[in-house]
């Protein structure tokens, strides 16, 4: 049972006959190379070969099964060498690039085609590397996903409009294999957001009833095709509750900004400097050139280094209101709202319970007959513990940030690296650019995805 | 051993012949008195009848024995009539004052005499009021005390100069009975000192080795005329190792300073802002009249009312440095150091788990739906729950504390009927008064007694 509006949303959204055939074309060229030139069992995969794309989708995937006696190093000439010839038949342009192995990106006729050169193991237990996998999950889904299709569109594009669709690092959500997994066991759109309303953490699905561990992660969708893997092991606590706020929110109130979120609405300049003069805050932004490595590796550096600096702030007496970080193509921005730039000189530390003589002298000693420059007051003896009063060397949030007290911290190696040739900070106005201005938005306004919905749909009216 | 230097302090402090003489003649005519009009058996208590008493006190305690067999009503009819008597043959002004029972306080040739009737019971663990012990101390430290006067006089003037004599709840030090019992059991004022140096939390002294409970305070003097009596209680953690710092102190570089501290040395008006503009910290008071209980009422509740008014001001995001109250005769004071003293409009505020679905509409609903007027962000979800930034009502803490939410706190049951009359918020320089001096240096030096000698040796020299 669809709605109206669910029905009108996939007209939108389903592929037309003629962008159908097209795709079918293609596919159907490049597989027939492949076969002409043998070596490989070729084969499409991904959201084509399930028939769960999206209108405007350009991505196409041919993967190259070899044979999994092969070594990983003649996998990787033969297979380069085989996609390179089929790209180069079809007439394409292609680049070389790298995952867990090399591949080609061509494109082809405006399409945007993977050759992918996998192993062709017995079963995805057996998988010697991430790739092997692909083809047992089309395989799996292929087979039961017709009645389904559009409830995978359906869920596709509310996923994407509520920013909770994606498993890379940044954004900790749903891949699109979870997507159809997750319709196939709740058996369509409506009946996946009624059971996601009552979710809670540790919720756990098993389609085959085949689970060979327990999994630690908040939400558990174990592989069909590999009882030791959870496919939702990216999905983070915060976007699992986000998708089922957004879930108890349609089923509510169902509404186009659901599937389709209107354009960008950044906070200009202005716009945040009035902000912060209302809530008083005081924004504070580190920013420095991109490490050359992909998102994967650079996103979780950048979360360890924001709760690195976000510690140091908090450490020199600064109150940290938020946090965030982004890593965009030429910069990365960590981004801190505090309570107040500036702090009192004068700080509270800590010694060794009186009891422990020998510390404790050493503690009395160092402070009582140390520079009087450094001792405000004490020691003092609180809860058995020597405290004493001293001068802070940062008073000013920025100083800090831009002292070299930042590199102390643990930061990661290639985020290190490039702070090391240098970094700027900026505070308040000066933190917002055209090219930040939507990251700053969403870190200053600080929506749930259903919040920020309902707060456009009170636009509309 | 004595040191020349504690020679020299006994000296100055030994009660001189015609003093003790005075004293002698008026206790024994005291107990000629009581022994003529019969009824109690008489007994002078307290350090004259122990002989540990310092030059130029003027305090004699006459104890008034009565048969157990009298109701505690009997007793205290019979027994303020007989002090009565006394004073008036004495020709003694006098007053009725309370403790337990009610008892004379008379002024009898420049002599604050306290007269007080008490039962004469078996022994110390039969006691039916906490006066009826006092014969048993008395009568156990008069057998041994001989060979250790001078190093009880020496103790007790060591500890009151460091500020940790006293027994009473805003000292929360040591007594005289205790600082007698501590001589006797280390064999000197020495042996104590070298003892007390390793003190640990937990220290246990037992002297007739017959206690019959375990005891929680951090350090226990078996009660050697009542087993299951803590005579240090009233000993602190912080108090206890003042003194263990003192001791140390002491045996590293004696000086006069650890019997004789230098007078007054507050801190003027001027002194005070210049420290505050150095430290860049606010100080804020709260003050109010003075409850008309006695301190051992008041102080705790004024410990309780300081801590909860603290923690109004942490919920309320003012980060408190240092807290501290004191019971002055007119009125009490809560002085609180604040690294500053406003805090922006926007609070964070934590709201259930995304998934306890009907607390988390309710809140969402009141956020979301809520006059817009408070809400400043969100709701969002972090860590799985709801989060808002609502405005906050306070954003100076002199307004938070002239607020009627100080009557809100836990404030005990006297120091609330007194706050409610009205009190008083003062700001940084308008907190000294020549009365509150001497407490806010103590409040804002935050030395320990070692400190504060160590520093006056400095000047000095």
């Amino acid at each position: 049972m669809r709605t109206q509006l669910e029905e009108q949303v996939l007209e939108e959204i389903r592929p037309g006959p003629a962008e159908r055939k097209h795709i079918a074309d293609v596919a159907g060229q490049l597989l027939e190379i492949a076969r002409s030139l043998g070596g490989a069992e070729a084969m499409i995969v991904g959201s084509v070969a399930r028939d769960t794309w999206i209108h405007g989708d350009r991505d196409l995937d041919l993967f190259l099964l070899f044979d999994p006696e092969l070594t990983r190093q003649d996998l990787e000439e033969r297979g380069l060498a085989l996609a390179k010839e089929i790209a180069g038949k079809m007439g394409a342009s292609y680049l070389q690039k790298y995952a867990e192995h090399p591949y080609i990106n061509a494109t082809v006729d405006g399409l945007d085609v993977d050759i992918v050169p996998c192993f062709r193991v017995e079963s995805a237990a057996h998988i010697r590397s991430a790739v092997d996998r692909t083809p047992f999950h089309t395989r799996y889904i292929q087979d039961r996903i017709g009645p389904y299709v559009d409830d995978v569109l359906l869920l596709k594009l509310f996923t994407k409009a509520g920013g909770v669709y994606g498993s890379d690092q940044m954004t900790e959500g749903f891949s699109g294999y979870l997507c159809e997994l997750l319709v196939l066991s709740c058996r369509g759109f409506h009946g996946l957001l009624e059971s996601a309303a009552g979710w809670r953490p540790g919720t756990l699905i098993d389609p085959e009833d085949h689970r060979t561990k327990d999994f630690s992660e908040p939400l558990v969708m174990v592989d069909p095709v590999d009882p030791g893997r959870n496919v939702s092991a990216s999905v983070s606590l915060d976007r699992m509750f986000e998708f089922v706020e957004l879930a108890r929110g349609y089923l509510e109130a169902p509404s186009p900004l659901f599937f389709f979120l209107p354009d960008d609405d950044s906070l200009t300049k202005e716009d945040l400097l009035q902000a912060l003069r209302e809530k008083g805050t005081v924004l504070l932004g580190l920013s420095f050139p991109t490490p050359p490595y992909i998102a994967d590796i650079v996103v979780p550096q950048l979360r360890r280094s924001l709760d690195a600096v976000r510690a140091l702030l908090e450490r020199n007496g600064f109150v940290v209101h938020a946090a965030g970080c982004e890593m965009q193509d030429l910069s990365c921005i960590l981004l801190f709202e505090l309570a107040g730039g500036s702090v009192p000189p004068a700080r509270r530390h800590t010694g060794p319970p009186v009891w422990n003589q020998m510390n404790a002298d050493k503690f009395s000693l160092k402070y009582r007959d140390g520079p009087t420059t450094q001792l405000l007051s004490g020691p003092f003896i609180e809860d058995g513990r020597y405290i004493v009063e001293i001068r802070r060397r940062y008073t000013d949030a920025g100083d800090l940030l831009r002292s070299p007290e930042v590199l102390e911290v643990s930061l990661g190696k290639h985020v290190r690296m490039s702070l090391e040739k240098g970094w700027e900070v900026n505070r308040d106005g000066d933190c917002w650019s055209a090219g930040s201005a939507p990251f700053i938005t969403r870190f200053f306004r600080r929506e749930s995805p259903l919040t920020r919905i309902r707060r456009l749909g009170k636009i509309r009216k």
